[in-house]
């Protein structure tokens, strides 16, 4: 096969489906031949090939409409578009530069934007559902753009939940198999770990624990998912129980602000779900630390350097599992 | 001809101006040519060749600035110089963000953006004029730089009236004669009702009908200009009254903050000036009905999918527009 | 050689250094290097040959990285970058738009976007001292990312020292011998004045006025600096008695707010620090008048048809020292 050529063979049989909207959208073959994809696009460009894919989407386009910020995950996308030839154009900041400051409703909005002839449509958007509404809209007129959810309010954020699965695919050989996940910190408000938990639950051998304060424990909507699809968690307050026999540490920030002060006196005091060298000391030596980032203190930049800690590889990794992506939707 | 060649023999003999300020700069052999030119890149589009003007003006480059936000505005424009082959950058937002800020003329401005060789800079000001005073400073230099009017102020926005008359030049079979074209809703404010209604005024055999509440009719200013070029026009204050014989309903938003309190309730309370199913329903089967978008509630969702309502294709024939234009101007 | 290909020769045997963070970082054979490259992308494009070096980085990108606004570097970077081919993609205000609002360090994010496989980033950051913490990161990581100083709040801002320098050097023959150089306005403020100092300190022959209110004179700093380095320089309050002499001419902006209420109102009343006609009346007919730009007033725009009036041209001159750079950074 010819480098920069798409391996149609890869995709041969496979239901595309036109939008990226949530993690359960994905079934197991399909993550399995988009993480064969993305550790294609991985390779060439560790490699200094980054010209492989540099033509495969030429002349195709992406708008990245993003009405609350998020510099990562657009520059992110915007690079990953750019490394596949696509020109790119779009918006820091839809909220309050565009027409829906006027009132504008988003269906107006997309309809407008597909107008333009983009491929693709990145959309970050304060409201839960909003991704699935752009989708509807596209669908409604069968007009040929592609969205792609990057993070509806509280709702979900597939891209990032399948880096981080690709993360764990790649550091384990390429193989997710009895893995014990240990998720802390606010479970109950981070977007990231809900999609992460939906899409691992896929693999019937992971099990998790949940470490997290009882008021920001995991929602009772994912753990029912859990167990209606027999996967196996525990529920724990205390970090230090759990680091130990841990194969996937999952961090996420604590948002302070929302605890109960009593509470918070002791995370500030004993540093708890805060993880340093000590905790890190504890945990296998195979074990994976990851973060979606930003972070701000509950991750010491102490432990940047220990080789479990991937958390910049995983941020890195989005970028390939987005060219890959780009690649299977519109190659 | 080859495809993506620009048709010079269109252009012969035709008089390039150099900068898009306002309408009225626009005879009718220039707007026939610059729509013929629109339709060959509509069609090319259409039928799926996004990569028939794709190397047209390869290595140009566009600068959009804009001190007021207009993501519909700038996203088509930016997308119509990708389209072309163009490289785009610019700022979403020079007002706040840039040396105006601390007090930079707009004159000092164009003139520093010039030294950096764009082909176009398109310009979107709150002040009425500037896009006149862009275009001295650049002329005064002899620089090589195009300026198009992004809209300005309470002035003009004539890429916008170019892409209003085309949308009812195209659907009346690349004819505009004895049109009947009534405009409603806030005719005293609306930039684009001006420019349209300017460049329309070409058309010896186009009647008009402005339907607005009193306070919110049409300027003197225009409706003056008219009678001096022998235009037919008909104030009305009743919408119901004034639809059943239009050929093209250019509806626009009402500001009901600029209303009186009653007559705000009535609007409020009636629905006047409010386009759905029923008004619909009076008017003749080929009507056209136009909006510049975005709408806020005049005109009902509900009608989306009759084929009368064109607003979106209205919106979409803005990239055909300013493409056939930056053709034109750096063909 | 062929056009578009970088001149290699020029280059060997330098000193290539990795990032651009300050001027005393450049020795006089880099400088002479730098703007031998610089002469020969300006004559390209003044020339019209805007493709000369339209493919020279092709496929190579740049991340603008901006915590502060300021239209007028980052288009001309983006600009630069542009004609030599490279993608561009970044944020005109990170500050306010990024996870640096959630509280991420640089660093942290300087890591994940150099992840993204950027080869340069340009950052303009708040604090002093910032640039460099971006260098430090990626070297810690021997990352092949360059960072180029956009300017590090009352640090400096490189590339507009050499911009200047580069006016001076072009318009001077390509020879800085005996320049008397007089700088003007707010000189214990102003970013550009230190950076420029430092730069032309390099030159033995070049010889100092700092002419200003005392609260606002050049800084002990850089004034024991020149001593160290033997380079002569005077201290003066009134512009009119040092104007005469010049040949360069450097004018800043007086922040007026900073000033005593006394001093204020005779400046105010006096136009004294503006430049206007009667004030170039004095100046030999060959010295040269910069302004780092944006002007307020201090330069009256009367004069700007003036020859010596060069402020325009060495914002243009921007664009070609940017250019340079790029490519003997990536070349």
């Amino acid at each position: 096969m010819c480098p920069g050529q798409l391996d149609h063979e890869l995709w041969r049989g496979m239901e595309k489906q036109k939008h990226i909207i949530e993690t359960q959208q994905f079934d197991l073959p399909r993550i399995e031949r988009l993480f064969e994809q993305t550790r294609r696009v991985q390779r060439s460009l560790e490699t200094g090939n980054r010209h492989e894919f540099g033509y495969s989407l030429k002349g195709r386009s992406m708008i990245s409409l993003f009405y609350e910020p998020s510099t990562r995950t657009r520059i992110s996308f915007e690079r990953a578009a750019q490394l596949c030839g696509m020109n790119v154009c779009g918006t820091e900041n839809a909220g309050e530069f565009s027409s829906a400051a006027k009132g504008e409703t988003l269906e107006d909005s997309i309809r407008t934007l597909t107008g333009y002839y983009p491929d693709v449509i990145v959309l970050r958007h304060k409201e839960t559902g909003a991704a699935q509404r752009a989708a509807d809209t596209i669908d409604r007129y069968q007009l040929p753009v592609h969205v792609i959810n990057g993070g509806d309010g509280t709702g979900q954020h597939p891209t990032q939940a399948l880096l981080d699965l690709y993360t764990i695919w790649e550091s384990r050989k390429e193989r997710i198999e009895n893995v014990h996940v240990v998720m802390g910190g606010d479970l109950a408000h981070g977007r990231t770990v809900h999609s992460l938990a939906y899409v691992l639950a896929k693999y019937s051998t992971v099990h998790f624990t949940f470490v997290a304060p009882t008021e920001l424990q995991m929602k009772k909507e994912i753990t029912d998912y859990l167990t209606r699809h027999g996967i196996r968690y525990t529920l724990e307050t205390d970090p230090k129980t759990v680091l130990r026999d841990a194969d996937v540490v999952y961090w996420t920030r604590l948002q302070k602000e929302r605890l109960d002060p009593k509470l918070r006196e002791d995370i500030e005091r004993h540093g708890m779900y805060q993880i340093g060298q000590s905790e890190v000391d504890m945990m296998k030596p195979d074990a994976l630390i990851l973060h979606p980032l930003p972070r701000v203190g509950e991750i010491s930049t102490e432990i940047d350097d220990d080789p479990r800690a991937q958390y910049f590889k995983q941020a890195q990794n989005g970028l390939y599992v987005r060219m890959a992506l780009l690649l299977e939707l519109l190659g």
